[in-house]
């Protein structure tokens, strides 16, 4: 079996039923499954999380955003969230014996449908086709309403579609990327600014681990303070790195770690460095896992 | 999906083609999948493991069975292992989606068909239909060899099938387990006494964790020694507990750990409570772990 996941996220998280009107191509999908749906009233924003064969998943894809499409109108979203379309981002995850080529394929195959159907699309992360256009951020910056003008800008003459505005749809972020940890460590202070500090310290941006996204944050209710990451390459920066280094950090000014939570889903993959590194046992792979070795099979 | 291991231990580790012969039920049945299959020419004996739906399981491995009781005569056997039958041991070991209750009924549906064949079986661990019964050496002991005599000793008659000695075929072993893990941590010292020290202090026949059987050995090749464990049960004693014993031991001695190995396979579930305790993340469950969901929806 080979599994690619996609992860879109929609500009609509408030009215249940036309939710539920999106996902239901994903939900009747044979060949794919629904791992996770979560919508946010504030954010008016849902994140759709499902897993297939690479074909497969990019045709649910598709039904899904052609729904989306139909059912959302940008000219009446608000929400917290920066956003600039409908069918808002929409990344292909490699997750088990696909490649990252793979799912850059995917994503354009699919970015190529939004095209045809008049939604501007833009490629990004590992399908980005400008180095400029790599960063989710940067592409979405302006948001829904400041694409007209954006579009009018031959620096951002989108990777697929018409260079023109659809007030109602607004426009595609399409891309390739691996899959996303989210991952928080807890410190035993009330002291915010000393998990600011180690935020920075360990986050890229700041001259910290690559692929490491760091923020700050209280923990009223525990009375605690928090370092919450992102770790967008576990390849290269994994769990145990992040996890001793802010244990450090933490003991070098008295203070213990309360305790850490992965959040949402992660490959089995991502695993593996953490037995490697704690049992000093560098030989172990996930190809010793009886469930790895069935999915392989199958 | 849920998912039954059947780990037969079969009396030929020699006669490639008989070997092939007997599991080639396995290889073809299309609802289970062949996980490994090691043949040691000195123990004259093979270790098979596959996995399946239970009722697909229990199938594969009477068909297998039958096989290796057609193939292998016991009356010609010699072999470094302790052994009393063709198809020496047979053990169910739930791995996904299912209780160990089912583990035991499938266990005991495959033993009595085998008894109807002639062949006397003894069920053993979870299946066990007596206390003095659930320990494999102590069925096997006196072997192939003391088999006649230990049939007609009233405290050993068989659970199935006929109390009548099986020249050909021997006695079969039929139970039902929690996966084993096979673990080893290797001590930079060359005093093997040491490690036999350490040993046994960590193993529960001579007062430490249960579930853990273990051995000291030496490793000539690389200046080490090993202690040498199987985890028989590791929802009570999972490898963190006994790594971090047994680092603690050494560090007492004045020595470091050169490494472990985690042999063999293992199921998802094992690595749980690697995560929660050496990241201090007791919410972690290995139902965040993509390849596990995809699993469960099948």
């Amino acid at each position: 079996m080979r599994l690619l996941e996609c992860v879109p996220n929609i500009s609509e998280g408030r009215d249940q039923d036309k939710i539920d009107q999106i996902v239901e191509p994903i939900r009747i999908h044979k060949r794919v499954k629904l791992l996770d749906l979560s919508s946010d009233k504030d954010h008016n924003r849902s994140v759709i999380s499902f897993i297939g064969e690479p074909e497969a998943v990019q045709e649910a894809a598709l039904a899904m955003a052609l729904k989306a499409i139909d059912l959302i109108d940008m000219r009446y979203h608000r929400g917290e969230h920066p956003r600039m379309g409908a069918v808002d981002v929409v990344p292909f995850v490699p997750i088990l014996g696909v490649e990252m080529e793979e799912a850059v394929r995917v994503a354009r195959a699919f970015g190529k449908e939004l095209g045809k159907r008049g939604i501007p699309v833009y490629y990004y992360e590992e399908a980005a086709t400008e180095p400029h256009r790599k960063e989710l951020p940067t592409i979405r910056k302006g948001e829904y309403e400041g694409l007209k003008r954006k579009l009018e800008d031959p620096a951002w003459k989108p990777d697929e579609g018409p260079a023109i505005f659809n007030p109602k749809s607004g426009a595609t972020v399409v891309g390739a990327r691996f899959p996303l940890i989210a991952y928080n460590v807890n410190l035993k202070t009330r002291e915010i600014g000393l998990a600011k500090e180690i935020a920075k310290k360990v986050r890229f941006k700041d001259g910290g681990f690559p692929f490491v996204r760091a923020l700050g944050i209280e923990l009223k209710d525990k009375g605690m303070v928090q370092v919450s990451m992102n770790l967008t390459n576990y390849h290269i920066t994994n769990i145990p790195k992040v996890y001793e280094f802010i244990r450090e950090e933490a003991k070098k000014r008295g203070i213990e770690i309360g305790g850490s939570e992965i959040i949402g889903l992660i490959p089995l993959a991502a695993l593996e460095g953490i037995v490697q590194s704690y049992l000093k046992c560098p030989g172990f792979s996930i190809r010793q896992v009886i469930e790895q070795r069935i999915l392989e099979f199958e």
